[in-house]
């Protein structure tokens, strides 16, 4: 598979991509395992609740996006990981039964000043739910190898 | 349990709490799970590359963070949930054997100007591994019921 490094990347490229129908066996064992508050791991106090039923973890949701993003982005870029999340919001519930997709947008590019071998490619990721609504959203850079770490920016 | 309500939190109060110990099990399920780059999940080729090792994913950092704080902070107060994270940072590697810790500092708070019966805590989480070193931190705020939502702030 030909990779793609740092200079394939374009701002305001856009990519969709993925599709996780959340359970709610993997939103209990999810909140059970990480963040134990009734209205992740217990479906009757849930119910009971303004918003009626259970919510995935938003720890949860990052974390399925992270899986989309991972085989769908990751996998055919020279990814070195990702330092930090700018800025992060959850704007809506996630529910069982919801199918997530991803959209990316490629915001800004900047090479790095202290390693000439690597890039960075500042991402906007949007979660979707099957009506197109935006669940959850965060923005932050990913580092990326660089083809030609010798050429000028 | 005597709850916690926004009136209780003080602007730079300090609180110290959890004790989470990395396993290799858990950061390859995880990975497996949410975030299947290599140095996640696969421990020869992360013996080969430069950090040498497994890492545990930054999104089961996070979520290891969660459950600490889910169970020493949030247990005891009258929390509402999060809307956001303004600003996070992986800032060290987490390792398998990594004891993990928190500590959280209240840097400010809002009474709400929509909804008077919550108050808004803006906190830093620092977590800290065994030898007191930060491997991530994050900032955000929290909703928290008020006690008296007709008292002027």
């Amino acid at each position: 598979m030909t990779k793609r490094y740092w200079e394939d990347f374009e701002v305001g490229e856009v990519r969709e991509y993925g599709s996780k129908t959340v359970t709610k066996e993997e939103v209990i064992a999810f909140g059970r395992q990480f963040d134990p508050q009734p209205f992740h791991v217990d479906e009757d106090a849930a119910n009971a609740m303004p918003f009626g039923g259970l919510l995935a973890s938003g720890w949860h949701t990052g974390s399925m996006f992270m899986r989309m993003f991972a085989d769908n982005l990751l996998a055919d870029s020279a990814s070195l990981g990702a330092p930090s999340i700018d800025r992060l919001r959850w704007t809506q519930p996630v529910r069982p039964g919801d199918v997530l997709s991803v959209r990316t947008t490629v915001l800004s590019k900047s090479a790095s000043k202290s390693r000439p071998e690597i890039g960075f490619v500042q991402n906007r990721h949007e979660v979707l739910n099957q009506d197109g609504t935006v669940v959850m959203w965060c923005e932050g850079p990913g580092m990326i190898q660089r083809r030609n770490p010798d050429a000028t920016v």
